[in-house]
């Protein structure tokens, strides 16, 4: 059973522009239409052929859809949702791939009329690369999609939003708006913090020039620059909505780098090696999992 | 001009072994003796033919080469030179790989006779995998290789290992073992430490369970993870050497962390995307100087 036949995105970025993508190749009778703010994404969207139908409203792509996804920055997801409000049609449903879920639930609650379902979802996958042009059909293969309905959540819904994810190659996994923002402050937010952080502190020496950071940066800090390259509107967006997660998860992690810095004061080889061999393991199991690649240096070429 | 006939290379890891793949592949003529105190390992470099002779002692190695390159962990420097001190013959020149190079320089002028030209090397290239099956001969390739020679140094040992480096296709520069010991904590070494640490905290969070982790790493966190599956008796040793340096460059990092987790605290969104999109820049440039792939996520398979 195809779970939607008629199927909105407002917002085609990396994100809705591999949603498209992804909907072309994997559920193709699906009629796609088709929103962004920006008039330029909008002609790109239509020379790449990447929807049925582009429209200049968020209102217009909405309006016989029987499901409507936000794509858009998270602080952004409340605007759009205030503008489709009037057109949603009866019985749609209405999702989001917001990396934050808390306060895209509440907004998109506070701003949807009754009778609307509402089953939020992020897709646990992305590059650092935005706009229509950097999307690709099987970003979402193998990678996990989270699901945060509200307590009240239409059942139904629900279980249509985990068939059409299933249908685009993730895996579905559900769990409270809340706890999604802990787990993916840990495994997202944090890591980005960070590597904006020490790429800015690395710039910003006296000692050291710009000219030497890049020239040897294949020593590990590369890595780094990838994800300090991601859009600054989604990640200022992320860091001001889960602030209190972020903050929580930063604390943590400072305490322990502390301990760190402790144990290369006192030379504590002991310590080092410890908490050096313990690490491995996590990579095992993250590449026994499906979610990266085990070749070295995730394959790049050499 | 070949630089040198009578190659030593002593501990064939990761990056001894790359150096005798790039030998054989781009100066094919050259004789090549090798040893490593582990027995295994010595088995498998004859299993692969990653050399000429397989010595069991390090002093037998060296007898009648005329370049001797140490590629060991850092704090086992010392004791290799030690144990070849006697065997050198005259006029042979002594380098290293080590991720170091003010203890390295120390340590092996202390433990080589007089009369030995020794130009310390660290090739700025690796990967997070170790031991002689992980080596491959074009690691080397448009990296950078920094020699740190003592001030009263042999140039034309100098200018011979120059020639080394650039005939296996790295490019070449000369700086202080101070100054390198500098750049690369900035570059290389607080990476790792970064790394090892958030990997570290993600995995001893008692509200995030270690299968979540790994599920949604995708979103950032499994990038972290490679770089902390590097080699815990190697990364142990390069803190321990070049403490001071690193302990300079964390205070920094943490300075600006402490200053984003205020501007995250106080909700000011300019300062998020000011930094944000400052850090571009850099990851453009090494792009451009060719020191990584532009492909979206280094090109992995999605
Ligand atoms: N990137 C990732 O790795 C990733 C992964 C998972 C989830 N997400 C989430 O997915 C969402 C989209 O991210 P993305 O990476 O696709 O971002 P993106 O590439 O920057 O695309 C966002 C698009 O939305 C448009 N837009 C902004 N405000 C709008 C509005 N009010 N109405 C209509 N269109 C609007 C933008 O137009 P402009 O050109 O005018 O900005 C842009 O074309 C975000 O909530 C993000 O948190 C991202
Ligand atoms: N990995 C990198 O990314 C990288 C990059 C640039 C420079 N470096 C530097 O290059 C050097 C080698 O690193 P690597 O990555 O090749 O390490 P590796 O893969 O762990 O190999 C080191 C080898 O040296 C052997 N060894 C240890 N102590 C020895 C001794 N006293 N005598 C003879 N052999 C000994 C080890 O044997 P066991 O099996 O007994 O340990 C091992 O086979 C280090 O100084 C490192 O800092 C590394």
């Amino acid at each position: 059973m195809l779970p939607f036949a008629r199927v909105a995105v407002i917002g085609m970025g990396l994100i809705g522009s591999s949603l498209t993508r992804a909907i072309r190749a994997k559920l193709p009778t699906v009629h796609l239409t088709v929103h962004d703010a920006d008039a330029a994404v909008r002609e790109r969207v239509v020379d790449l052929d990447l929807a049925d139908d582009v429209t200049d409203t968020p209102g217009a792509a909405v309006i016989d859809a029987d499901l409507v996804i936000l794509a858009v920055p998270v602080l952004a997801m409340m605007k759009v949702a205030a503008a489709i409000a009037a057109d949603l049609p009866a019985g749609c449903v209405v999702s989001d791939t917001g990396s934050v879920k808390g306060s895209v639930l509440a907004d998109l609650s506070e701003a949807l009329p009754e009778g609307i379902a509402i089953v939020p979802a992020h897709p646990v996958a992305g590059t650092e690369q935005s706009g229509p042009d950097a999307g690709f059909a099987t970003l979402f293969d193998a990678r996990w999609c989270i699901l945060t309905p509200p307590v009240d959540a239409d059942a139904f819904a629900v279980a249509r939003i985990t068939e059409f994810w299933t249908r685009l190659g993730a895996r579905v996994e559900v769990m409270t708006p809340e706890h999604h923002d802990l787990v993916l402050a840990v495994t997202s937010h944090l890591p980005h913090l960070i590597a904006y952080s020490i790429v800015g502190t690395a710039s910003d020496l006296e000692s050291v020039t710009r000219s030497e950071v890049i020239k040897y940066s294949a020593g590990g800090f590369r890595d780094f620059t990838r994800i300090a390259a991601s859009d600054p509107v989604m990640w200022r967006d992320v860091f001001l909505s889960n602030k209190d997660a972020v903050l929580n998860v930063l604390q943590r992690f400072s305490e322990d780098l502390t301990a760190l810095q402790r144990a290369i004061r006192w030379g504590d080889g002991d310590y080092l090696e410890a908490l050096f061999s313990r690490t491995r393991a996590v990579r095992r199991g993250i590449v026994d999992e499906g979610q990266d690649t085990g070749d070295a240096d995730f394959g790049r070429r050499h």
